[in-house]
This record gives structure tokens, sequence and C-alpha cells, in this order.
């Protein structure tokens, strides 16, 4: 998958979603169209505010100025705004109301694992909060500060910023395997790999600015999944830093020497310690690929077919379903509207590898999918839809600068629920968002036994979005416990799921994550207020 | 895979791995040999030993028949012979000798999940430990009864026979899941599946006797982990009995709703709980297979051709290297040595699926195995291989019978390590056991990044056999420590593996197993003595 052209990021908006240089406005064809459905009330954010006084003790920052000198040691409002919020809707309209009463105290850099171990040593004896930053593109409320640490009665925060640690610290080319450094952004780690011919293959929307920990940490999913799974099954060894000391984890591909603890820090959100270091599976860069569109009738039609090449093991290496709504509008793609949007449901196939194997595999999928009353739509639905892969977030700055409410959420059930749920969810969302509400969903990571729903949800805006989708969002949850699908696929826990993690694992399982969260951050310094319930 | 000529077990042998009916003596071409390498000296079992009295307290035996029914307890010594042990050569050395001194008091049957729950709960109001036994067939120490629980100061040891927990509890032909009775054995579990066009594909070794609740804790993989890959990976989720109450977990193919706690009650061999119920993902039956065998020049040869299969996306469903020693013996299966042992090593490949399937990927294969020295020797030995897959034990039963020495042990490790690991065991067992021992190597589970290897071991016997199998198996861990790989990739961790559990999940991973396990069964009555150093 060609991501050469995926620049690094430069200097970040605290109010949108990228660097301050790839804002853009509407596009003039959108904009008719936006104004037609949710009106138009041009929004821009407001200046930001002063974050709250640094409030900790002067000898915390004595002893990290010590330990990681000065240029390492950051109070500067510029950054510690940056450092306030990760980019859920929800955040960004705090950030776009100029409210940066959450930022962190400092933000501190340390250079390697054992910097990050001493930075830890020091926040426990001091009991002052660390909230690990990677790229800072979460959206579960994982990324806060100072507000929270002071409610939890700690003594601060420390944004932990492992933007140094972005090395390649191993390769095995015989194993395929490669050790990276956490703060390593996804480009980075792509591109320090292909210098050898690898690849990893997992590219997120957030790719261009998220990082190795972080997808560690969140348990994230690519777009490419159905090729290269989601992370944590890319993964098999992790290096962090925790208030009990250095954890090593990881001395083959599997193991029955009891319970796989990896999968204990895999999705721990900096709660139970700071992963530095992720060892991943690598590839070998393919020879070959080919995306292409279909057309299928509808969204039954559709998901059976995927269900089909996941069950009959014939999956591609990116396959995606936008539902009806989704196809019609395709916000995600403008310009591919005009081709797709005739009728029906788009699905995107991609397959990469050797030659044979993409001439094979995608004999295999055209069959299944003409089977399933498919059309074919040629190289350029696949095409666009990979050109703009990583746009969309972008797009949301736009519409939320237009006074649009706009956000996205993610599940996950079996396919026997999967109809059952995605209506739910629908219902819900448009019942508590009220008329004009659009809510489109689309598939984007199949297993054989389900796949993830992702929805898209725009409604006329006000004054009052955060609350509004505050409502909405909490309907939405409510409606994927009933339905039984996961409260995240993707996206984490953080503050803005826990609330209903209980139903997922239990209060057994809740005792778990307590009796871990005692076990391996006993003064509770470790990103307070995320996950645990 | 066709299972459907393995029967179901009938009594069981406490001195022997299987069935009384199924001992059968050395073949006669085979004593010759065994004579030669390591003499014969007739040692049959010494009859069995009488077990202690039971010592649990009269309330316990009056609440479980009450709860149970008088036919579900049972304190018949034939029964609690049966239920003293595992399955590894200490255990039946112990058994031959007619040790059963270690027999739990009473052996309880519930019928389902909430007598599980039921028998928990007055297991930890009377402090009486509880051993989850499923089929028995566990190698590594993790079914024990009496003695160790005096020992932990217990009032006495449950044998919580899950046998009547062998239903099929729910099927979705759509989602492709079914729930399992975690008492169900491999066959009967298949023979349910079979009803409906479907198949599990997990066949370990032990597959004719062991269970589905000891596959999920033990972390059980069986020979055709290829293409079905291991019992984990089939696993989208559980239902345990804790003394916390019950815990469901699984709503969804995937999550990221946190640490992945489906993956604490994998591989937690009773110690955590009991599980009752297990959700696997299943499959079509496949309308084709095709097995056939190579000749690959060398070990060398053999596991990069293997690993290329495995890394560039090729793997057969089933796929096993027998080293050069192996090969020539080929005690697995006697009848395929005239063709194999001429030189090198036999790689066995078989492939299910549809019949186009079947025919490209066999194809793939070929080419790969021809590109790396292989030689077609057709179907003859891939078939030997099926017809005797689940052999192995009964002949070292009959090994043991005639003096020898014989165990195996497993582990695994990524490809840059397996030619230092297999050394280093060899090595190690070799100069443990001396002159005249014999170490055959298999690799039998291969995954992208590294494979499993798995080593047969014969020496000459004696009086001390056990004395010097434990002298061996500790040489072969430090060994396999020391040279970085998993201390056990598909047999648990038990009491056996437990010394070196600290080497492959660090200090913080221990203070992690006992959070858990303090959380989970505060009491400790959960399988005690196992899996948590």
């Amino acid at each position: 998958m060609d991501v050469s052209r995926t620049a690094p990021p430069t200097e970040m908006d605290p109010q949108r979603w990228g660097p301050t240089d790839r804002a853009e406005p509407l596009a003039p064809a959108a904009r008719g169209l936006v104004e037609l459905a949710f009106g138009l009330a041009e929004t821009p954010p407001a200046p930001l505010g002063t974050p709250p006084a640094d409030g900790l003790p002067a000898a915390v920052r004595t002893a990290l100025v010590d330990l990681l000198g000065p240029a390492h040691v950051d109070d500067g409002d510029a950054l510690r705004r940056l450092r306030t919020a990760g980019k859920s809707t929800p955040d960004l309209l705090r950030a776009r109301a100029g409210d940066v009463a959450d930022a962190p105290d400092l933000v501190v850099r340390p250079a390697d694992h054992d910097q990050v171990q001493a930075v830890l040593d020091l926040a426990v004896a001091h009991r002052v909060a660390v909230v690990p930053f990677g790229g800072g593109t979460g959206v579960v409320g994982g990324v806060a500060g100072g507000r929270t640490a002071r409610e939890a009665g700690l003594a601060g925060a420390l944004s932990l910023d492992l933007v140094r640690l972005d090395s390649l610290l191993a390769l095995d080319e015989v194993s395929l395997t490669a050790t990276l450094g956490a703060g390593l952004r996804g480009p980075a780690a792509e591109a320090l790999l292909a210098e050898h011919g690898l690849v990893l293959g997992h590219y997120p929307q957030s790719f261009e600015h998220a990082s190795i920990g972080g997808f560690a940490a969140t348990r994230s999913s690519g777009q490419a999944s159905a090729g290269y799974g989601r992370f944590d099954a890319m993964v098999v060894g992790l290096r962090a830093a925790t208030p009990r000391g250095q954890w090593r984890l990881g001395v083959a591909p599997a193991s029955a020497a009891g319970p796989d603890l990896r999968q204990v820090l895999l999705g721990s959100e900096g709660a139970f310690g700071v992963v530095t270091e992720v060892t991943v599976r690598v590839r070998r860069a393919p020879s070959s690929a080919r995306f292409g569109g279909w057309r299928l009738p509808d969204f039954a039609a559709a998901t059976t077919a995927v269900r089909t090449l996941a069950q009959e093991g014939l999956l591609p290496t990116v396959l995606r379903i936008s539902d009806e709504t989704e196809t019609a509008l395709n916000l995600a793609d403008p310009s591919a509207v005009g081709e797709a949007a005739s009728a029906g449901c788009l699905v995107v196939v991609g397959v990469e590898g050797s030659a044979r194997h993409v001439a094979r595999r995608w004999e295999e999928v055209a069959e299944v999918l003409a089977a399933h009353g498919g059309t074919d739509l040629g190289a350029g639905p696949g095409e666009a839809w990979r050109d703009g892969r990583f746009h969309g977030p972008y797009l949301r700055d736009a519409l939320l600068d237009v006074g649009v409410l706009v956000e996205t959420l993610e599940t996950a059930t079996f396919w026997s629920g999967v109809d059952g749920l995605k209506a739910a969810v629908t219902d819900a969302v448009s019942a508590s968002l009220g008329d004009g509400t659009l809510v489109l969903c689309h598939v984007s990571h199949v297993y054989e036994t389900g796949c993830s729903l992702y929805f898209t949800v725009a409604a006329p805006g006000g004054q009052d979005r955060a609350a509004r989708w505050g409502a909405a969002k909490a309907a939405a949850c409510e409606a994927i416990v009933a339905a039984g699908g996961t409260i995240t696929h993707h996206h984490a826990v953080g503050r803005d799921h826990r609330p209903w993690l209980h139903h997922e694992v239990g209060d057994v399982g809740v005792g778990v994550l307590r009796a871990l969260k005692a076990e391996l951050d006993p003064t509770g310094v470790l990103n307070p207020g995320v996950l645990v319930p």
C-alpha cells in the first residue's frame, strides 16, 4: 500500500484534527449539499484560553529537568494546549470554545525506556499523574490532564510525550519481526521498515499522526485489517514501564504458559503502564496490488457476500461496505459520488501480495460478489477510496466550521446480529438528535464470525452541539449494549465508554480490571480516570 | 478431516494413556529395534494402592449429595484412582508404581453451569480444593488431588468432573459460532457439529479423550493448527464459574474495550475459575482434502521451506516436519519407515477446503517445497501419518512396559532461534540422560514469525526413571529459558513448568498472576499449586 505520499505531521492544531496547514474549507459542491441538509452557520473556533497555572511541586519540576534536561521539560502554554485533549468531537468542541482548563501542568519528553521508567518513578514518589501521549488522536477521552489529576487527588499531571522513542530498535529479517519505539508515528514506522523492503500494514484513519504505542494501548484496527489483521494480532512482544518496574513480554509467536499477559497490556490505555517498545510481525512489501469497487444491490446482499468471503477463507487485503446512505452521499470521498450513487451499496476491495495471489484472490472475490448480485464498477471507486482514506477527520473540521454536528462511533458484533445492531444504533442516534439527522454506516473490519459497524452521524448544529452529542452517544451506547455488541471495536474505552464497560466484562471482569490496576499502579498515577470502571 | 473412526473412550486405565482395552504391546518389528537401542526389561505396572481415607468434613459430603444427588458424588476407590493424576510420564510412573496417595477425596459430577457454581460456593465456604477434570490428559501436573490440598492447608479436594456438561448449547449457523459444554470430548464435539455439516478442526494428539474446557484452560494447539489455528484463536466467548460468581466474556469477534480478558481465562488451568462453556468459531466441513509427504534434504531446508509457506501466506491445513532422527525412526508410525527413511526430513502436508482451494494450495505448497530441494513422496506418508496421528501415547505405554524411559516436551520460538533452541534442548536432555539417549524432534505448529519444537526423548530405563526424567526435564527447561523459547507452546504450566514461568512473564507478570489469583480465588481453593508462581 503506497503511503509514501503521506507527509509527516507538521505543527498540530489543538482545535482541529491535523496540522494547522492542512485545514481546508468545505469544497463548493459539498457546501451546497450541506446547506440543504443542515443549514450553514459559520462557527469558527474561539481563541484558546490560557491553561491553568502549573500547580506542580517545585521539587518535581527540578527533578524532571535534572533527569531529562531543560529542553525536554516544557511548560509553554502552546504545547500544554495541544496536550489538553484528544480528537473526538466533544474534545474539539471544547477546544473550539477555547477551553483548555484540563491542560497538563508540564510536558516531558523522555528519550528512551529508562527515562520513561525514571519519570514514572518520580511521578509515583510525588503522586503526580502521568498521561502517556503518542499521536494525540484518541477519540474516547483517553487524553486529559491537570483537572482530572486534581480531581483524583493528585499533585498535578505530566503529559508524557513519547515522541523521542522513535527508533527501529531491532529487526529480525528471518523471523520477520521488528521492535519499534512507541513514539513512532505510522508513516515513520513504515518508512523505517520500507528501507528493508518490509511493511507493517497498519493503516487506521489516524495513520498520519497516531503512534505505535497508541495502536497497542488502544487495540487499534487498520483499514487493511482483512489482510494484515488488527494491530493486537500483529504484536508479538511488548516492553512497558510500570510503577512495579520494567515489564517485558513475548518470547515466542504463541505460548501456553498461562494467560496471555500481552493481552493485558494491549488495550490498557496507559492505565497499567507506559508501553515503550512494541515488537510486531512485519511482512515483505507486496509486489502487486489491485483496488476496485463493486455495487451490491443492498446492505443485506453486501454483508452476505462479505461474510461468505470471510467464512470461505477468501478475504482480500482491504474490504469495506458502505451502506445505502453512505454510498449515496459518499461523504468520505465526494469525488466518487457520481459513479457509486446510482443505487445499492459500494463495496471497496483491495488485494495486495504476489502477482499470482492478487490475480487469484481477485478472481475469487469477484466470483462471490457477482454471485450476490454485485456489479463491477472498475478501479475508480477503489482508487478514489484509497486516495481519500485518511481524509475523513479533515472533513469533520470543515463541517464543524459551518455549524454542523458531526461525529463517528463504532461497534462490532457477530454476523447474525449485524442488522439488528445497525438498526438499533441508527434509531437511537436519530431519535436523540431529532429531525434532519443523517446516519451513515460502513463495515470496514471483517471476521469469520462477525464484523465492525462504523457510523458517521451528522445533524443540524446549534449552540448545544456538545450536550446534544453527549445524549446521542449515550443513547447509542445503550442501544449497543442492549443489542449485544461491543462498546468499541477499535477506539478503546477512555472516559467516554467507561460507564458501559461493565456490561461487556461483567462484575467479575470489573473486579479483575480493578485488581490489575491496584497491582500495577498502586498509587493511581497512571492516566487516572480512563478504562477502569 | 475424517475423525468418524475415532471411538469414544471406554473405561480409562489409570496406569496408561487410554482405555484399558486399547493397551497393546510393542509390535514385533519395533521390539527388536527397541531391544537394540535400549535393552528390554519387562516392567509391568504394580497393583494400584488404596487411596487415603476421605478426609472431607461430613457437612461437605452431605451438602454435595443434597446438591447433585448421590449418583453424582462418588468416593469409590476405582474412580478416585483415575482422578489422581494426569498423563505425563512422571504421572504414569507414579501410577505404575501403585502410588495413588494424591487421590482426591471425592469425585463430583455437576450437571450444568449452575451446579458447578454451587459446588464452587460450597468449596469456598468449607475451604475445600476444587480440581476441574475434563479429559484428564494433562501432562504438566495440573491434575492432582488430596495431598496437594492438605499441603495447602485445605480441608480436602474435590475432583470436579465436567463430563455431564456435554451439550451443544447454542449454534449460530450464520455467524458460524457454537457454544459447547466444557466436558465435551473432542470426538463428541465434532460429532455434534457434524450433524450440522460443521467442523471445529481442533485435533491435538489427546483428541480422543481431552475436553473442550481443557483445551481452553491449557491453550491447546491441534495438529491442524496451520489451517484452523490454535484453540485460543478459535474461542470467541467463555463462561466460567468463579468464587466471585459467574463470568461471561465475548460479545463480538474482536473488541477494543480494554484488555482482552478472555485471554486471562484461556490458559488459567482452573486456577482462576472453572470454564463451563466455550463459544468457538466453527467452519463448514471441507468438501475436499489431500494429504502427502515430501522428503526435504535436511532440517534446515525443511524449516526454511515451511517458514516461506508461513510468511508468504501459503500455509496448508496440516504442516509438519520430522527432523532427520525422527524421520529415520519414524517412531510415531513404524509402517512408514521404509519409504521415508532413506535420508533427509519428512514433511507431511494436508490441505482441506474446497476442491479449488485444495488444488491451488497444493500446487503452491509443492512449488515451495520443490524449490527447497523437496522430493514428492506421494500420498503414502501423509496418509500413514493421518492414520497414526493419535497413536503416540499408546506407544509410550508399550515402551514404558519394557522398561524404556520415554517422554515428550515442547517449546516454541521465533524462526531465527529455532536451530539454537533445538540444539540446546537436545544437548541438555542428552547430557542429562547420558549414553544411548535418543532425541527426536518435529515441528508441528507454524506461524509467520516462528514455530513450535516438539521433542520425543527415549533412553535406557532402570529403577530411577522418574528421577532421571525429572533431572532431564529441568535441564531442558533451563536450556529453553537460556535460549529464549517459551517453556510450553501447548501443554500449559501446571506444577511442572511453574518454576520457570517467571523467566517468561517477569517479576511484574508474576505479580499480575498473583493479583489475578487473589482477586478471583481469594480463599485459594481453585486447583491449588498450579500455574501461579
